[in-house]
């Protein structure tokens, strides 16, 4: 079996590091993943600029290499160049540091690098571990091994992903595994203005989450009781329902 | 009336000049664009940077502006910092030179803008102009203003965005107007590796479209038969058929 891992949080981060080892185990692992830190990096393609690999040492049975892209890039160069005469049975993003619960999978690198994997026709997961630092990424890593094992078996729906989110906790004390949707997540965004020492000003990006009322079945909920969240995330973007709304519109 | 407006093209493109003229007959405008170009940027925000903000002269009644962002940080940063105290009606991102078709919208710094619109709460909407250079963009800042009089009659549901393609045709011979669902799109993707002066490797992603059969409803199908394409776009992510077939995995 073939295992295309990546990420967003760079090619240096100890969560891709961590989940190749544990996924050399079960199978051959080529880590394609961005030079440096692209969390947020959403599904962005590079289209303006060339891209430049470099291959990295991630130890025996890993072939590792950074690429000056997004997390999207690493898995389209991953699959249609990189591993071109050899396709992926699986890709793998992650495991993030922190969690990508709720709408945050809109903005999440660590998502999109999945769903790159599912629009190249490769069933796809992304892992991310929640908490703050210092992570511990192992119960993720050998849950995602389990898991992998159900996908291959199961197969996964067409243009959808599995988002797993790790609870903080040791493994001995994790509440077990919840299928979970979607959770609502806002922030109460704001910007820090600021000015440099030549007089300019800039913003930084800023703001708390808002406290939102969850469905049982959310992702953050599960997450927040102690329990793993699986969802199946789609991207079926057309809004049936709302087709026929529009034709009673006078647009003609 | 009051109306934010941005696009991926950055504040330098023709289509964003030409949409705020447009739209300053019916509401006051607010341009906060990318300072440069930014396609395919997806639903990226920046995080990890802060964002410089620069005044751009529109002309009167405009009120325009360059951020150091992507698309999506420009909505973002115009509703929750700029506009804060006035907030919008209305978010419009465009208009795009190119099409933003199919599962294009997935990749489209065009769409992600009108995204992050309704994410903040506002209704929005995604124009691009169909064809390549040298781009009309009249015909679709027209058809624009007179959506625009029907989502503010009517509202958008929520979580969703319409996604408008016009055809690479004048007024006079477009066909018409079509209510549209998201067509499957995909490419052929390879990379050209070639070599640096300085004997350094890189890579450009290409690749032409694969010929696909569309659905009859489908944006692509629209707009090559000559038709005004209005999709409305949404993103729920959860596949809630697929919660059920998980549950019976052996995760436990």
């Amino acid at each position: 079996m073939r295992i295309l891992l990546s990420n967003d949080d760079g090619i240096g981060a100890e969560g891709i590091r961590v989940l190749a080892r544990e996924l050399a185990a079960i199978g051959e692992v080529y880590v394609v993943a961005p030079d440096r830190q692209r969390s947020a990096a959403g599904h962005g393609i590079t289209l303006h600029k060339p891209l430049f690999l470099e291959e990295h040492d991630f130890g025996p049975g890993i072939h590792a290499y950074g690429l000056s892209g997004t997390p999207a890039d690493c898995v389209k160069f991953g699959v249609t160049e990189l591993m071109k005469d050899v396709k992926p049975d699986l890709v793998v993003s992650g495991i993030n540091a922190g969690s990508n619960l709720g709408n945050d999978v809109m903005y999440s690198g660590t998502v999109s690098a999945a769903i790159e994997g599912s629009i190249q026709g490769i069933p796809a997961i992304a892992v991310s571990q929640c908490g703050s630092e210092p992570f511990d990424y192992q119960g993720a890593a050998e849950f995602t091994k389990r898991l992998i094992g159900e996908v291959l078996q199961n197969g996964i729906e067409p243009d959808t992903i599995l988002n797993v989110n790790y609870p903080p906790l040791l493994p001995r004390e994790v509440q077990g595994v919840r299928i979970t949707s979607i959770g609502k997540r806002r922030y109460e965004n704001h910007y820090d203005k600021r000015t440099n020492p030549r007089g300019v000003s800039y913003y930084w990006l800023a703001g708390p989450l808002k406290k939102l009322e969850q469905e049982p079945d959310a992702d953050i909920r599960a997450v927040r009781e102690g329990f793993i969240s699986v969802s199946p995330v789609h991207f079926d973007f057309t809004h049936r329902r709302m087709i026929d709304t529009l034709k009673t519109w006078s647009l003609h």
